[in-house]
């Protein structure tokens, strides 16, 4: 059994050995290699490789699934950062501010279809995995049009932000566990299972990620925010306005309203006041807890497990 | 054997009686539903189902690849109007200019996985299907970005253009006549056979509108001239520059730097002077002829080919 860093590492040196652009035309690969090269947790693509080697050795389609993964994973970030209008990604100049609009959408289409070459290429069970990718690719896209349409409007309740960061974030995670199962040929129950706690893990990771990105610290010890500043819609802001008296929504309102120097300190007072940030911690929970008992239900050796219930406790920061 | 025109109709039948989209998130399948009910040509699905009927009668999954292949091209539509600045399509407001940027982005990302979708539902010679299907999408992708290439290039050559137009516009069209030829148990002779008589047929119609553009009328009688009055680097003045002497260069450079009232007459006359016109129109015929040898050598009876020599003897306006 490989651990989560010993695949991290196999996983990249196959990726970034393969010569998976042509070179020409330079103005549409140079930015896809640009991106590709950046590096970045290689997450998803190693889920798939687990997901397979949860039920047996890795095989040859492991690989191309998961390549296949990391090449549509890369796509959406490339057109998300475009709709974000972001100027950074992994601590660099974006592939659309680097080379503008043009190639931003065209290198990001031209990924999309490499990786659905990618997944052509499995010869095990075709069908069966491309059917798991196109409704997870689907389900992205959808996850990332309701993010959009959030930013204007008023009236987002829990249940929809939850389900927005299941199809933004969580379905992929999900999906590459059950695609590396279904190639490790695990029974439709394991498979199922498999995509339950890829699910969760996601959701609890994100809503984490969410109060990390208010309560926690960067490297330097500096107060985070950044989700407080651009007024977004997470858990903790729909939260706080749930459960708030009028007084408390009031002044959520006003700080929304303001981009004043205490805006961060003083929306968390009120996350804290309003119960959201427990309400935010304990759903963590919650999902981490769904998570693992999915894990647990799988019908395999726990020592085959290892490895993921090691991930799993890596990304969701608690012990076992 | 059907005709063109009754398998379109047909196609248009099955294909917007297909719900392809869910109604939900409205934001990002009402703009997809909007550009397939602007109709189009539904040239390429067509061909696809021709493909199929040229080597045996059509089968459930020719109607499916027809999808996956309109609906790739529908995608493409959207981004390349995008990157084009476009502001109609099919006589109406673009899908950017109506929805917004961030809409035009994500349809066409969508559109483009339920493309492959559609393509995945393929039950015979699915592998085949799709190693076609992917690299002709790549290739469409290439050749949309030499397209926006040669807009800042003053060094473009007659045959960079010519690659330029085979894959942008051709491939496709001989792709979707080969899948439909896999899926109608054609031979690889002539599966090969057909896709050179789609290739062929694409760029004596590419460079036929590229002329039409400039030399031909609109409904009304009124002078075209748009790719004029816009600089397009089209074979026709490529071929104008190539022969041009050096008075006749200066007065091409002239006009492209004007937008004088006498710009499109007068780069007419330039073209016709320099020998240009009758150069694209004898590279018409080359094509075309190609086209119709490729068609001649396909080793099927010939009346199961009459469809094709029709419909290629309507695109090209030519008499047989």
């Amino acid at each position: 059994m490989n651990s989560f860093a010993s695949l991290v590492q196999q996983f990249e040196t196959y990726f970034l050995s393969q010569k998976t652009f042509p070179q020409q035309p330079e103005t549409l690969y140079d930015p896809c290699n640009y991106l590709l090269k950046l590096g970045g947790k290689r997450v998803r693509p190693v889920l798939c490789l687990m997901g397979n080697e949860l039920f047996g050795d890795i095989i040859e389609d492991a690989w191309h699934a998961a390549s296949g993964i990391e090449l549509f994973h890369n796509f959406t970030l490339i057109h998300d950062d475009i709709m974000d209008k972001a100027p950074l990604r992994r601590g660099h100049t974006t592939v659309h501010e680097k080379y503008g609009l043009t190639a931003g959408i065209l290198c990001g289409d031209v990924m999309a279809i490499y990786a659905y070459r990618q997944m052509s290429h499995v010869k095990n069970a075709l069908e069966d995995v491309l059917e798991i990718f196109n409704k997870t690719a689907i389900e992205v896209c959808e996850g990332q049009q309701w993010d959009m349409d959030f930013e204007t409007r008023a009236d987002v309740s829990i249940d929809e932000y939850i389900h927005m960061i299941t199809l933004k974030t969580s379905v992929l995670l999900a999906a590459a566990l059950k695609i590396g199962a279904v190639l490790g040929g695990a029974t439709d129950g394991n498979t199922e299972k498999i995509y339950e706690f890829g699910k969760n893990l996601g959701i609890a990771f994100q809503l984490q990620d969410d109060y990390l990105d208010s309560f926690g610290t960067d490297k330097t010890g500096k107060q985070n925010g950044g989700d407080i500043k651009s007024n977004k819609k997470t858990y903790l802001l729909l939260k706080a306005l749930e459960n708030a008296t009028n007084e408390q929504r009031n002044a959520i309102n006003t700080l929304l309203e303001t981009d004043s120097e205490n805006k961060v300190t003083e929306m968390l007072e009120l996350f804290k006041t309003t119960g959201a940030d427990a309400a935010c911690r304990e759903l963590v929970n919650l999902y981490s807890n769904r998570a693992f008992d999915c894990l647990d239900q799988i019908a395999v050796l726990s020592k085959r497990k290892q490895p993921l219930h090691d991930l799993a406790s890596y990304l969701l920061q608690r012990d076992k």
